[in-house]
Order: C-alpha cells, then sequence, then structure tokens
C-alpha cells in the first residue's frame, strides 16, 4: 500500500512525535514561515506524492493561527499530489458553536468544516466532540474517537467499589453513563439549567452521591466554572472523595489553579489532546496519552480496518 | 418586486390552502402523476419563471413518497426558471436521523438536506427542529420557527396561577422554559436517561408538581410512550390537573387513543404541522393552526424583513 | 487489491445473493430500519473501509422506497470510508422520464441521476436503459449491459431457420437488429406512432411476418398494452408462431395474467432484473437469469478488465 | 427590471442584429483577437453590471473556433458581474454527440453542456434539439424552441388541400406530425433504419404519397444523404409535388447544390439558424427567420413571461 | 433597488466609518465575541435578508485572527439570507503568495481566494494587489482599484516641472508609469533583482535623477529595505529631493522610523488601507484616504454602474 | 501499481511517440473524428479502466481545435474509468491571457484552467508557463517543468568563458540567471518598457556585453518582434556573437525566417514542446527534445516519487 507520511503544525508537535513513536515512523518535518506582512507559508519538506497524509493539529489557543495553518498544511498537501489527506483534530474546539440561538451569527462548527474540505482535506479524525451531532457538520468521513479507555485505565488503580460518575450536565450524561459502565460503576448527573435570562433554571443532582466516590466527568474544562458550581452542590450531599476527569484539558483563566486549590478534590485528570503548559501544571494534574490511541486509529485508516471496532464498542470490563 | 407562487405536494394540502388565505394568494395547482412503473412526475401548473416559488411540504407518512415529490418539486420549479425556491417544510421527520451512534449508518439528517440542495431548493423554512444542530447540516439558508406563540395563545384561556409546564427531557428542557416564561408559569423536567442497553438509567422529576396544573410540553408526539412514562411519574407527585401539548402530532401507532383513554389528561393539543385523521381525532384533541405564522414567515421573506424579529426572540409580558 | 463487499438493499435480495454466488463472495448484510415516524435508516454491517462498495438495488416497486433506501446506502458507505461505491442498478425505472414533453416537469431520469450522485455513487453499473441517451444524464462513469447475450441462449434451443425478430416501436429498432443478428434471424417492426392529442397515427409492420416464428422484443413490459396491440396486427399478417421478450418484466396491472392468456403466444421471456412475484407467474412465463453477467461485469470493474469487450461488442454467432 | 444587453459572437452576427432589431435594442459590441499563438480573447465593449446578458451564438462551423469564443463570452461577462448570462444557440450542434454507441468516446453533447455552465452560463436558449432527451444534459434552465409556426406561415400561401409531410426518420416524426396538425396536413414517414454492420435494414414509406404534394421535413439537413435516398423512395410512389424543408440549413459538402439540381424538388425551405453563405444560395432556396420567435422568447426571458405559453402549445389554425 | 447594508470587522473600522459617511448610509453593528476556548463567534447586529451587503476587513495584522473574522462574517451574512455578499479588502496582504517557488508550499493568494468563496462571498473590491496575476485566483467577480487618482491629487500641490517618478522594481514599472503620465512627469525604475542564492544580480537605476524632484512609488512598503536600498543608488546620482509614496503603509519592523531619519526624504506618502498606529506616525508621513474611493465603487457596485469607467481608464491630465 | 495508457492527440504525435519510447511503453491509439456538421468526436482505443492516463497535447496551432479534442479526451477517459488523468501539456498557450489589464476581458489562463478540470483533468504536467502565478489558476496539482537543462547541455558543446545570457525582459530575468548559473556564465537583461499609449518607455540593456558570447534566453518566440529589437540594441553594445535561445518555438508570421536571416545570429535553439514544420526550418534552427524530461517526470508522476526534486532543484553544474 501506498506510505504514510505524518505531519505536525505548531499546536502540538509533542503529540505528534509521540504518535509518530507509536507508529514507528518518522514524523516528516514542516517549515511555518510568517512574511512582514505577518501573512503564514507552510512548506511540507519531504515527499507526498501518492502518499496517506496525515495532518496533526489541535485546534488550541492561538485558534485562528493554528486553524489558517492547518488549512494551509492542506493545500500544500493537495498541491503536492498526496493521495490521501486526513486531517488528526485531537481537539475541534469550534464544535462548540454548533447552533443559531442567536440571529445572524456564524456557524463556526460548520463553516470550520467546510473550510477544511474546501483547503484539501479528505478526511477527519477526531476526540470527543462536544456535541455528536457535529459529525454531521463534515461532508467527509469522519472517524470520532472517545477516550474512555485511557481514563478507564487510570481509575482502574483505584478501589472503585464506592463509585459514582457524575456528568454536570444531564443532557450529555450518556458518556458519563458509559464510563460508569466501564468502571463498573453508578452514574449520576447534574441538572443545573441556566437559560438565556436568567431568569428561570433547575439545579438538582441525581443519583447517588452520599458516601460516595465520586469521579466528575465533562468532555472539556475550559474556564471551570460549571465544574465548581457542581462541586458545591456535591458538597451538600456528603461525597467521600472528589476526583474531575475530562477529555480536553483547556484550562483558560486559571481554571487549573482554581480547582486545584479545591482542598477536596483529590486529582484532577484530563488527557494530551490539548497542551498543558509546564509551569501551569499542580501537583493533583494527572495528563494521560491519547497518543496509542491516534496511532491505533492512523494505522487501521490507513491499512483499511475497522476504526468503530476497536473504539466505539468497547467490550466490557 | 417579483411575485410569489405557492404550490403544495401531496403531504398536507389542507395546510397550504389555510397558508394561502392568510397570504392572500392562490394556491397554484400542481399535478403529481404515477407511471404504470411506479415512477412519480410532478408537474407545475402555473409560470415560474423569476418567480419567488413555495414549496410546502411536510415530510411526514408516507415519508418517501413526500419526499421524492418535494425533491421533484424543486427539480421542477429549477427548470422553470424559478428565479428562488423555498421549500416550506413544517415537519422535518429526518431532522431525528442527526448522529452516527450506530458505525456506517446512514446520517439521514444531513442527506436529505443535501439532496433538497441538490434538487434546487435555494432555502428552508422549517418548524421545530428535534436539535438545533440539525440547522447546520443545510448549506442554504433556513428560517427555523417554533411554535409557542400559537401554544401559549391557547392555554392563556385558562387560569395559569398555578401551572408548572413539564418537558420530558431535562436535555431539551429550553423551549419548555421558554414556554413556561411567556405563559408566567413555572418549569419542571423529567430526567428519564435510558440508554443503549438498558442498564443504567436516571429517573425523576424535577421541579413543583404537587397541586398544579401541568402542561408537558414535547417538540414531537409519536408512539407516545415517553409521554405514558412522564404521566406514571407525575401522577406519584400529585398534579391538580394535567394538559399535553406538542407542536408535531404524528401520533403513530394508536398513540392518540392511548393517550385520549388516560382519564386525567384533560387536553391533548398540537399543531397542524402534521396532518391527523379525521377518525384519529378524539374529544380532548386540540389543533392550532401554524398557518398563520408560515404565512407571515413567507410574506417577510419575499419582503426581504426580518423573520428573526418576529418569532425567534419574543418580547414577553 | 482492494477487497470487494456486496450489498443488497430490500427490492431484490435474490438477485444479490446469486451474484455473489457467481462472484463467489459472501453477501455483506445491511439492515434497513423503519423509525415511527416512517423515516427509515439504513446500516452497513461489514467493514466498507477502503473496499470496493457495491450495492445492488433495481429501482422496482415500491420505487420511492427503494430509491430513498438506496440513497441512504451510498451515504452510509461514503461515511464509513469505501474507497468506491458502484450502484448495481439492473432496472432503472427512471430512465424513462427522459425528456420535457410538457412544460414545468420534473425531469427524473437527470434529477434521480444527480442525487445519487449527490449521495455518494462513483459509478453505475445498469442494464437496457429506455433510451440510450441517459447514460448522458450521469455525471460518473456508467456501465451499460443488455441481456441479448441470455434472451440468445435460451431461444437457441428452438429451430430458428423460419425466425423474425420483432420491435414494437420502429425508433427503437436497433436491439430487436442486433438480438437478430445473434440469431440469424430476420428483423421486423412495429411502426405504430400515437401523438399527443390522438388526431395523427401512422400504422403498420414493415418485415416479413407471414409463416414466420415471431419473437417480440422489447426493452420492458410494464402494463403490456403496446405488445397487446402489436399482436393484433401480427396476427392479421399470418405469423406461423408467437413468443414474447424482454429484459425487464415489470408486468404491472394484470399483464401477465392478460399476455399469458393469449392463447396463441407460446412464451413469455423475461429476465429476473425485476423480481416477478411467485403468484403472478404463469406456465407460459420464462424467466432468464442476468445474475452471471451483472457479477462478470462486477468482476471486471474491480479487476479493471474492459467491459465493453465483453458486453457491447459480442461476437457474431 | 434590470436592463438587457445583448452581445453576439462571430457566428452568425446578422441573426443577432436581426434579433435586436425586433428587440428594439442596440447589439452591444464584442471584439473577439487573436494573439500570434493563436490564441483568443474576447472584450465585451458595454457595461455587463447587473444586467440581464444574452450571448447569441449558433455552434456553426467552424465549430471549435465559435465555441471557445462562446465559453470566453461568458467568461468574461461572468467576470463583468452580469446579473444572469442567457446562451443564446439557435442551433447546438453537438447535440448530436448524445450517445455512447461505441466505447470509450466523448459524449459531446453533455460536456459542451457542462462546459457551458463552467465558463458562466445561467441558463440556454436552443432551437430544434436532434434529440429531446439533450434538454436533460443541462444542469441550467433551458428553453427549446422550435421553428414548425416560421415554416408553416410560409407553406400557407399554397393550396395545402392535398399536402403530406413526410418525416424521414419514423422514430422523430413526433415534429412532423405536430407540423402536419398545423397545416390541416396528412402525415408520412420513411422507415429507413441502417445498423452498424449494414447487413441489416429495412426500407418502407408509410402512408399516402401518390399524387400528393410533398413537403419532406426534417431537423437539420447537413450532407444531404437522407433526404436524397428518401427523395429516390418518394418518386417510387408518385408525388404530385416535392417541397424540402428543415430548421437548421447547415448543407455541408455541396448538399445544397446537389438537393437544387433534383429537378422535382420545388423549394428548398430553412431557417436562418445557421447562417448561409450567399454563393451557396440557389433560386430554390427560402430562407426564413426566427429571429422574431428568438427575440419573442428573449423579451419574455427578461421579463419573466412564460415561454412555453407562446412556443410549445401552438393553438391550432 | 434592494437596500444597501455595511458591516466592519475589527481590522479597520474608523475607514469603514469614513466609507459609510461617504456613501451616506449607517454603517451596521457587528458583534465579534472570543469565547473561553480562543474561538470566534460574529454576529451581524442588522438585517441582511436580501440586502446588498459589504464587508469592509483589509487583511492587515493580526492577520490570522482578521481574515478567520472575515470569512465568518461572509458565513453569517449568507445564512442571514443577504442577497449579496462583497467583501471589501482594500489591502489583500495573501496577493503576495502567488508563486510556488520552492516545492510542497501553500498557495496562500489562491487558497485564501477560495476559502472566502467557500464561505459565502459573492464578489470581491480590493485596491493595488502585489501581481495583477492574482486577480485570476478569485472564481468570483473582483473589482480591482488602485490609488493613483488619490495620490496625484497629493502630489499635484507642488511643482512638478522637474519631477521623475521612480519605480524600485522595473518589472512592476507599469504603475509608476502610469502615475507619471498623470502627473506630467518623467519615469525611472530600480533594476535590482536579486535571486534565490544571492550569486547574481543585476543593478542599476534607468532613467533620469541628476537634478530632478524623485518621487519612490511602490505598491506597498512592509520593512522598507528595497526602498532604502534604492535610495542608496539614487544618492549617487544627485537627485534634487526625494519623497517616498506608497498605497499600503504596512510599515512593519520600525521601517516608518528607520525611513523617516533618512535626512533627505522630505515626505512619506501612504494611503489608509491599511490602519497606521498613531504612536508611529511621523512628521513625515500623509495618510491619504481612499474611502471616497472605496465608497464611490461601492454605489457604482450597488447601482449596477461601470466601475472599470471611473477607476481603470483614468482621463489624463 | 495501476498500469499506465499514454495517448496523444493530433497536435503533436510525433513527441507523443517519443515520450512513450523513452517510457518503454507503446502509445496507446487513439480516433479523432469530424462530423459533417464539424463537430468532433474523441474514441480512446484502448482500456482506460484504473489505469493510470496520459494525455499528450501542447495547446499548439489551431489551437482552439487541440483544445476542445483535449477536453474530449479528458471526458472520453473519465466515461472510461480511468483512474486518474494527467493532462501532458508541454505548452499551454492560454498562460499568456493571465491578466485584466482591460475591463470586461475574459481571463483564457485561468478559463481554461477551470475547463480542464471541468472535463475530468485531475492533474497537469506541463512546461515553463510564461507567468509563475498561472500555477495558481489551476484547482488541481500542476507539475511545472523547465528546459534549463536540455538547453545547458546543448550550449556547453561551446567554450562558454566569456558567455552572457540575456534575458529580453528584466521583469522575467529570474530564468535567464538561473540559466547562466548552470552554465557559469554571466547575466544581463534588456529593459525595454513599452506601455499602452506608447507615450513612455525606458530603454536599456544592463550587464556586459562589449566583446562577449551572447545567448539571448526568452521563455517563448512567437512573432519574433522583441528579440530583434534587442539584436538593435544588443549591436550598439558590441558582442563577440550572439545565438537566440527559448523553450517554445512558435515562430508565428515568418519569425523563424527573419530571425535566421540576421547575419550575426549563430544558431536558433529551442526544443519540441512546439512542433515546428519542416519547411519553415533554417540551418540555423537546432531543436533539443524534451521528450525524456517530459518521460522522467511522467515517471514519477506514476511512480509517486518526487519530481521538484529531479527538475526544480538542479545541482550546481
Amino acid at each position: 500500500m501506498r506510505d504514510i507520511a505524518v505531519f505536525s503544525g505548531s499546536a502540538h508537535p509533542r503529540l505528534a512525535e509521540e504518535v509518530c513513536a507509536h507508529l514507528g515512523v518518522t514524523l516528516s518535518p514542516a517549515r511555518v514561515s510568517r512574511f512582514a506582512n505577518d501573512c503564514l507559508e507552510v512548506q511540507l519538506r519531504a515527499n507526498c506524492r501518492e502518499r496517506d497524509v496525515f495532518l496533526i493539529q489541535p485546534l488550541v489557543r492561538p485558534v485562528q493561527e493554528h486553524l489558517v495553518e492547518l488549512l494551509m498544511m492542506c493545500d500544500a498537501a493537495r498541491g503536492a499530489s498526496a493521495a490521501r489527506i486526513t486531517v488528526v483534530m485531537p481537539h475541534y474546539s469550534y464544535a462548540r458553536s454548533d447552533k443559531k440561538d442567536t440571529p445572524r451569527i456564524s456557524l463556526g462548527g460548520r463553516l470550520v468544516a467546510d473550510l477544511l474540505v474546501a483547503a484539501g482535506a479528505s478526511r477527519v479524525l477526531t476526540m470527543t466532540l462536544h456535541a455528536p451531532q457535529v459529525h454531521g457538520f463534515f461532508s467527509v468521513p469522519v472517524d470520532h474517537l472517545h477516550a474512555l479507555r485511557e481514563l478507564a485505565a487510570h481509575f482502574r488503580q483505584y478501589d472503585l467499589s464506592r463509585t459514582t460518575v457524575v456528568s454536570p450536565d444531564l443532557g450529555n450524561a450518556k458518556e458519563a453513563a458509559a464510563f460508569a459502565r466501564r468502571l463498573g460503576a453508578r452514574v449520576a448527573a447534574g441538572a443545573k439549567q441556566r437559560f438565556a435570562d436568567d431568569r428561570v433554571s433547575i439545579s438538582s443532582v441525581i443519583g447517588d452521591i452520599a458516601g460516595r466516590d465520586v469521579i466528575v466527568l465533562d468532555d472539556e474544562i475550559a474556564k471551570g466554572s460549571t465544574v465548581l458550581e457542581l462541586l458545591d452542590r456535591l458538597r451538600e450531599l456528603g461525597p467521600r472523595s472528589i476526583r474531575v476527569a475530562c477529555t480536553h484539558g483547556l484550562f483558560a483563566a486559571g481554571a487549573l489553579k482554581r480547582l486545584g486549590e479545591q482542598p477536596d478534590v483529590l486529582e484532577i485528570v484530563c488527557t494530551n489532546t490539548v497542551p498543558v503548559p509546564e509551569d501551569e501544571r499542580t501537583d493533583k494534574l494527572r495528563v494521560l496519552s491519547i497518543a496509542p490511541a491516534l496511532a491505533e486509529a492512523m494505522r487501521r485508516i490507513h491499512d483499511g480496518e475497522s476504526v468503530s471496532a476497536l473504539f466505539e464498542q468497547p467490550a466490557e470490563a
């Protein structure tokens, strides 16, 4: 079969290196230049001709720089006669812009999907989209992974006999439930709903919390305010211990520091879909690597094996 | 401005007639023929040239017949030089096919959106989509109405001082909350979550029910099993009265009969986005017409006035 | 080379099974579900990734159900990363909707071709299109087979020394002439022309009929009225025997019964591009299988061998 | 409404002038230059911005020069911000390339349709396509006129009481029959069919010829061999007089001279969709102008009135 | 005609305000938000429905932020049913990325053009592209203005009897020559050519410099090194005075300060296509407004009048 | 890997034969027919199915015939299921139509690029485009070769110690400089600039000419007037000898004869991208073959090896 060629943009080169190590291929070099007029230029510095090209770039801060860079990488690979271009976007931040809840706004989740295709992307590999419907924004095939296997492996080191997995949002509790199943744990959910003008809200935590070892599980933590509010509510119910886990650790606006300062939070677990700066890390932070999962998915995409067989229908523990 | 021309497929001609009466235009005739080989042919029997054409067709049972008919109406209007083709789809049933929760399934909500555009649709006018993200499946502009104003007008005939609006699903409780605001009522929500293999579920009703006049509000009622389960739960909490309301009254598999037979359900309210056969109607059923709303939206689309100004941000008392 | 994967819709699974038997591959399972709201969902239940996928579905009654199902199969295969999607449509019923002979009608033959491409079809394999120009309605490659070889093999069991092949329509007599060449027979043609308002018609049978063994050959028989009229005319000319043959045996509105009741019609021959219900079959009916031809064409498409070499330029007998 | 702007390529400027005279607009100037390297450049020398632009160019000899010129006119109009670009192609010669009767040939009728759209054409106005299916090759709206009204007006100067209209080809006899209806005449048809290897043919003339005033009607006459063969056959049947008529008078390879030399052909009638060189004209030739019809169609296209109302469903005399 | 609606991104709101003042319309409000995850969202806060929408945004530093913002403005306007979307990009910085002089690089000038169209742009209004071929990168109509009229008006305040306009680059001297014609001045050009590996260069100034009042004219000044080198060469030839002018004053990396410090440079003239920060301005800087020109072009685009008539073929002084 | 199949249009079959000889493959036969109505039809007479198809056709005189022929070859290959279609266009004459220097002209360089893609071209292999920006007119990958290696090999037979390579146009002197580097020679350039109305021009030759062996190098020579003017200027500077070289020897309007008659021009060197008629050749003409270079590029394209490695970054002599 055609050879594989893996390139990394400047968003998360360390993850790309790690993926390549697992794949057993060398990360091909790419050069990103900035001209005096602030325009970017990307050069892929290895032969792409008839290659199965993978471009690794999570859409993390600075998002616009990384997005344009990624579009240029697609364009360069297409112009260089790549046989296929798979965008590997472990974090698709624009997935949150998924509905028109105000008139005349841009629909970023769909727009960026269309831009990637216009720039030459043949397919997308991504992880834990904010809403499953975002899959349907892409006109090219999408492989949508999750990190439950990695998170579960981490928590199995603990005694899980009294564990409850808590989703901050009942509407999205499906993933928390699937995670609980993996751990043989119970599931609970926060039921806080705020509405546009803050005049109506419903608040509650449904499920067993008292005396339980709680794992709060969310898809991403940005400013952390949702989790902090949930913690207040949980404390009223008397849990035995609290841990916090998520796939995408964005930790904006000092979120990591604030979460770490909560004395009853024993641990904050995330994956490396998003790079966490060294100087923001706390002792309580554990970063799990999804590089093996990405590498295995890329290998299967390249070899034409089923990806869903591996990731979407996990056998029970 | 260019003249307006409104056509109806065979899905709901009575609604189309009503819309035209409100618009003050004559419904233009269309002919749907079926050949000996079961293929359809559509003829639009009025001049479309440079006209602002509206095609009214909710995707109701038999859905596939009505869908192909609608695609042919688009094609015929395009071939007949329509200036613009607005698909008026008061019920977009395929919106429920909005995610890939199993490998290798079709994504009907996106596919049908693409087919409509391939057949010539310039824009879409629809009502109460099952998930707001479905808006992003369309590559043409969508006007997305809801029926809260019509439903509210109906319920204002009652004493609303002790009313609670109940959403069967907390995840979609936003619309129930908006409705409660319109009525000056409280809001509550069912918190039942079932999962694929039925091994994990969370059940609860959050909010004040005891002694309240309850209005259960859902986007659509098909087989009605969700509502029936919610009624069981509500009864445990002692409401003073129960009414059921929805936008899309599909009432499949005898749902209307079963709901009507619940003695404590005083009223079942839906709109006419979907035609309810005469012989299935019960005394408890009230069908509200969204024809005035559709007509007003069509007038604004035609005249280039803001649609969101009217429907999406109503200022309440 | 990439593996082959063959799926069948619900239109004609028996034909698909037979094709797979000839190809020596297992028919991959597909699931078609219908929701409470009458919407369809298709799941392809075998890995499609980088596979050479073939979807077998003639557009037979109920045509709209089978068409939407086929569009969903294309969409599912595309979303599942099929390398190539060949729609195998042994009967393309919408090919009859090939011209705008009335203002503002849909052009079904072109529209459905565009819809298939919009849904993901990479190429089409079909049989005996009603008009050869329909080939040009597709923007993807089409392999257009005919069934003359199968029909000829059947008739060679008879003494063909006094045989005349009769086309009901002189305008489409080319296929009848090619068939006659294969059999070493003579050719004749009906010359009936009806016009829109029935005021002008030309009627005649051109060629030798008296004392000949006649084979009436048409592309399809739906209601059978054209053939029945031709039989009346032929009888005036004193043929020795009459047999009727076609590729697509649609047999609508009791056509098979009526044809079978003609005492001088010795045999009705068709192929299995269209499924004939068991309970409509008569003793006079012979159904020839085009499964070997489809299988051989699919093998050649898969292996990159010339299809025209086999089917379009048959060596003379 | 937006102003109209009419340009002519170099294929038939005299027709364009005549059309403009009927429309009451000035033909806008266009410049076609040829560079030293034989490349063409087109400049439209009047403002196109937001105009309703019509480009008049039949695809006549030298076809390739005129085709590329037309594509460039479309491109120039699009680049110059035309609101709409209607290609007025009174003769679409590539319509004859409408089927794949040999493997691996180009399908000119569909290809050129796609090229025109790629170059910017918004719609097409054409006349008497060789096969009605060619309409379906275009992905933009087509107005398809015929010249029967003009031809009928010409022949009404004669005594038509014993007239028979003869189509050389029974398969395409529909137009001859429609023409006969207009004249209150009878219809007949040649039934000659030749096949690829000349081994099978059917020959006959069906209808009343003896003692009749015959009008042979074809869509186009190129080399004229079909008509000459039909004349031989007609003479055997003893007509009283013979006239020949067609829409497109291509008259290649001395056809006009050869037809004119037939002593019993009283008249050769064609329209000016194709320019006939002055020095090839004979006394027997009558060229009817379709400029009034084109002008009226263009006016209706511009004003958004029905074109079919005028041309496709003529009221009987 | 449809109303006009003008929005500004955050790149250069002051220019947009000025343009609107000249147009006599109010600048419509737009809101650009940044989420916690660094994603942008744009809301157009005025009705766009059937409006002729103009989006003003030069691609200036930070270029990637402004580009994504502009793409979102296009998307929002399209989704809000704008009748037409004109991107007003007075400075198209990516025009410099116009060729593949190294293998496997992105071609930014073409890519960004395609992205704008993918996001919904119907047309583009821009100024002084770095190379005229960049016009051909866009698949939508482009109006390409220049600022020679504004620059000429400025310099006419001086005695121009001994003036020579100098282009730093002979290859692009066409604009300098056109400018000289406007001023009735002579033209000269630098002939410096550097090549990739700096091994070959040609250096010269062709034309009369000694004793002349020199105006150095370039399309843009970024780091200013080309101009500084040209100044060295000019000084060797004894000019009487030196002024520097350009359309796009990017002035990166302290260029403005360095140029201003050249004692013999009397004046630095640019236009306001790019905002110049207040604190970088020097006494020698004159910023001319192209707002009247943009406004006039927008008015003509809106009214369907010729833009080239005004800007591209100026009458001589 | 898939087999290669090479076809030639009628523009330059001798070059195609030569390329195939170097590739070691047989040129596959193609048939171009012309119908009585002057329309073309192309048949590719060898299996294209899943083949890697190359179509060799420089756009030389008669350009329009060869262009339409090439578009049909693409269409035929696409319809015949080619896996990939590479247009090998050693001379892309329409590259000169690369800018809109007059209002409302066609932009031939971009239009023809789009037409090729619309007709089915997957990629393009071309040589020495008039401007490097033309690369960006194509939406498919382009391999852009030059002939410097071939030209250099030819001139190395001479003593090059006193050689100067002269570009007629300083703006395009980059190629001349690269050529000089290859030969270890000096570089010079003509600096003639004419402007639209001939009122301003700059004339000069920059670089050492006196006593040097001059090689005038241009991309193409059509009418030859630019070279003839440059020769006049060079003679004033006293060169020791003059040779003329170019890639594309169009030699229109007797250019070859006129150049050959210049007594001091020792040699005229071009390549065979364009066929030079036997009867126009002069003793001074040397035609170098680029067939080996094209063959090697095609082999690398087919095998997925880097083309730039070979042609775009030549190692120094």
